[in-house]
């Protein structure tokens, strides 16, 4: 069996995450057992909701454990199988974590599934055909199901979930106005993206340039990041405005308490409705999903990007951009060449 | 035509509304046209929303222009009527404002309503089967829907909407814990409305008492308040717990923009949903609700209780018993004896 190179969480931050609360070690990889199968991985996928996971208190889930291998979703090929169901050569999604390989009990369910990689690359099963993909079709469609002609606002609009939510608004027919970190952010999601509008949030004031490119005010938020945005845009809802809440990154850094929105009195003087959700919820329903979106990528009808990072010992240094704003589109470590 | 004395707004409050942004004044009644009314009133609703529209800037509605009539809910009697559907004597409800006499352009919709008092006192047309015990229906029965065993929290539990949504949902098979002001009201929330337990949130710390109140965590949380309650809850909620937020009462006064929840986060960790809602969007629904209300109230079922104030002049100071917690049940100011 070969070795296997690991990052661990080596200790919890606080505050900022950074590259010294992990360790990167070697180990044996164990002989398989009946019904396992080894995955060589070839991308890790890096998510705003592991900075929640890193501390000791509990978020969506447990905890990530202190000294173990890093949790996180993975795309590999199966080395060595001994379950009947996956073969050597198969392309897998998974939940490996930070490390060259894993070994899989393949029966358990929800574990391994096998991608089809013919028409859409296999890191695209970590992002818009994946979890994020997933994200952004519920919250948008099954959650809030917007109307034609509605303004939709969308935050983290050059991230993997945002860029998502966008694409799908116009295809819905609605007026769609993004907001991201940076100029070249902004044109992609704008040129590439076909966004009827994004606002770089570090240039400009964020309420007084929602102003102007919702003239209609504001019918659905499709929220990924928290903090003053959501202030923003609190004060330009429509009545029964529509807000699902997938994300916070803003404040998951934050040490200490974080106050709620300052406006938070206009989802009661615009009868609005606030709807947190969280994909894991939705996964029973992914048939439903599939049915869309490998088409729409394939077809080009929805485009995509993956920020690419190289070597699996730059993973703690690559998740910071999520939190600075570093990435375009999915952010993912590759860790071996793609077969 | 009889002498009207009338309190108009006589100018914006900054931060606290005292007895000094009013001024009385007396005017002659002007003659009745055709389709017109002429009502005395009994009572005034004092109600919160009234702070709001004291602000220059909108909120639900348009602002209280200064200079003129304070408006707000009346009940009284009609003295003289030259529109066919009203006659002399008839008790109706409507929304005369703060004066004694008001006259009415009886044809417009919902402009005035007859009130039957054969077994309904007239000012229970101002509460338990009037604005606030809509709001309280609807918001629980038609918007959360809670179900035989959920938890219930109720803030303000001793105000004119909390007390009857804690009855409601002690009808629907809930546990139901109330948040109060006072040791008097938890006793009369108890005692007397029945819900299982009721918080003094001046004595108690409030997350501790939560927590001991609410062993399974709390499932539907009717929020009247706003501020350190509602963060406390947050911190308590179940997984898809249902939040219909009815009013921020602890802000109103507020001179500058107020933090919102500390907790908001757990919005998304527990996937909840908020929904603001008011109470005129359910006007047109009103007939649902008199067909159970009414005969609740007749009947002792939901139990209701009239904090009055006397006199025309004191309706400025009687306001700011809303702020302070000063009343118990529907606060209303009579300013004519009931006939």
């Amino acid at each position: 069996m070969p070795t296997n190179r690991q990052i661990l969480l080596d200790n919890r931050p606080v505050g900022e995450a950074t590259a010294a609360n992990f360790k990167l070690v070697s180990n044996d990889t164990p002989a398989l057992a009946d019904g396992q199968v080894l995955v060589r991985h070839h991308y890790l996928s890096l998510d705003p909701y592991m900075r929640g996971r890193m501390n000791d208190s509990k978020s969506y889930a447990a905890s990530q454990p202190v000294g173990e291998v890093f949790q996180g979703g993975t795309v590999g090929e199966v080395v060595e199988s001994r379950h009947p169901k996956y073969a050597a050569g198969d392309k897998v999604a998974g939940f490996g974590g930070w490390q060259e390989y894993s070994v899989v009990d393949a029966g358990q369910p929800g574990m391994l599934k096998k991608v089809d990689t013919t028409h859409v690359p296999l890191s695209h099963y970590l992002g818009a055909v994946g979890m994020p993909g997933v994200t952004a079709w519920y919250g948008l469609v099954k959650i809030i199901a917007p109307k034609e002609g509605e303004t939709v606002v969308v935050s983290a609009a050059a991230g993997a979930v945002g860029s998502i939510v966008g694409q799908i608004a116009k295809i819905k027919g609605c007026r769609v106005v993004g907001l991201a970190g940076s100029d070249d952010k902004c044109r992609w999601v704008v040129d590439d993206l076909g966004f009827d509008a994004c606002i770089n949030y570090r240039k400009e004031n964020v309420l007084e340039a929602l102003r102007r490119e919702c003239p209609k005010g504001i019918d659905v938020y499709f929220e990924n990041v928290g903090g003053e945005i959501l202030d923003a845009v609190l004060t330009l809802i429509n009545l029964e405005a529509r807000i699902p809440l997938c994300g916070l990154i803003s404040t998951y850094n934050a040490d200490g308490p974080v106050p709620g929105p300052y406006m938070f009195r206009n989802v009661l003087m615009k009868r609005a409705l606030i709807k947190g959700f969280i994909v894991i919820d939705y996964f029973p329903r992914i048939g439903e999903f599939m049915q869309d979106m490998p088409g729409w990528i394939a077809s080009g009808k929805v485009k995509w990007r993956v920020d690419v990072e190289q070597g699996l010992e730059n993973a703690p240094t690559a998740l910071q951009k999520l939190f600075t704003g570093g990435n375009t589109g999915k952010l993912v470590v590759q860790i071996s060449p793609e077969p």
